[in-house]
């Protein structure tokens, strides 16, 4: 049994506070969506989550069963010790309002995004949105092509798929159904995750 | 004439501020080395260099002439405008204490770091370490494999080749002389700088 469990509906996000330890499985219900993750050490907002350390030390951009996810200060925050999809992006920062008047040709006015949610679920910790980076796009499909050029196709997540990291130091996250078109194959689905004791 | 310019010791760094549409151009004058940049807006620290919202504009992950260097909050910092060499890497972190201990088999003790040199050329201006993210990583050297594995090689700069870049903003920037041993093929070198009016 988890000790906490809880559906983030679409297009939005929430804030969980991880014990040392203690597991969190994400799964998408439905398909082919999106979660956002990001983290900070709960006694230290200065330790966050970096990709460019990540990348470094698992010397690769794909992270699945066995890679750690790191704070800028090179400690370790996650693990992931289960991976039924094992594909996921550790390269791009969260979808913003910004990002849909540049990326998505004719969007103007107000959008739903992770970054948006993000800063809204940890505001009450006093984080601020220039805190939360480049985010573990969790089930996003980011392929880099031989020139560089990224292409981002729909999840290789099917229902009930699921990834489950563990805590290395008393964490709070940062989780999102993503609300960007291009990632979730144009369907916006909720997201799904459980909080098991170690 | 430039209005400043200067040359920055083998394992070493500074800081610079530059106005907003001032020209850096850094320049490699040995061959094979690397600088790695960070940046923040003058006007508001919490607008500094993003990785992930850069590659998410441009596509890509490879920047060259005519690509632009975002901020966090999506607004340009810097715009590519000449580029020599065309392989610059915007996936690392810059080398750290703990990246040559985790990283390079056998080291222990202290070793300089990029990372070091960035947060004390950019202290008197208030900026923490923690503050430094994912540097652009002029000159360096990574590949990606289809596997998604990442490999280091010798940068592709000749000795004179440089990289030109327009400050978008009014700009607090740190450059290096990169201290890793895999970035700059075993040797090291210091890097040239000049500032330009615009």
């Amino acid at each position: 049994m988890p000790r906490h469990a809880g559906r983030i509906a679409p297009q939005a996000g929430c804030a969980l506070e991880l014990a040392r330890g203690e597991i969190l499985r994400v799964i998408d219900p439905r398909g082919e969506q999106v979660a956002d993750l990001f983290a900070f050490a709960s006694d230290d907002r200065r330790s966050a989550l970096s990709s460019g350390r990540s990348i470094d030390y698992a010397g690769s951009i794909r992270f699945t069963t066995g890679s750690v996810l790191y704070a800028g200060d090179s400690r370790p925050l996650l693990t992931i010790v289960e991976d039924s999809v094992g594909r996921h992006d550790f390269l791009l920062t969260p979808c913003s309002l910004e990002m849909f008047a540049l990326l998505y040709e004719g969007h103007s006015g107000y959008h739903p995004s992770c970054l948006e949610n993000l800063a809204t679920s940890l505001a009450p910790y006093g984080v601020q949105p220039h805190e939360i980076g480049t985010t573990f796009n969790i089930f996003m499909n980011v392929a880099v092509g031989p020139d560089g050029a990224i292409a981002i196709g729909p999840p290789l997540s099917r229902p009930g798929d699921s990834i489950v990291l563990r805590a290395e130091r008393n964490l709070l996250v940062g989780l999102t159904a993503c609300s960007a078109e291009k990632s979730n194959n144009h369907s916006f689905k909720p997201i799904d995750y459980e909080i098991h004791a170690s």
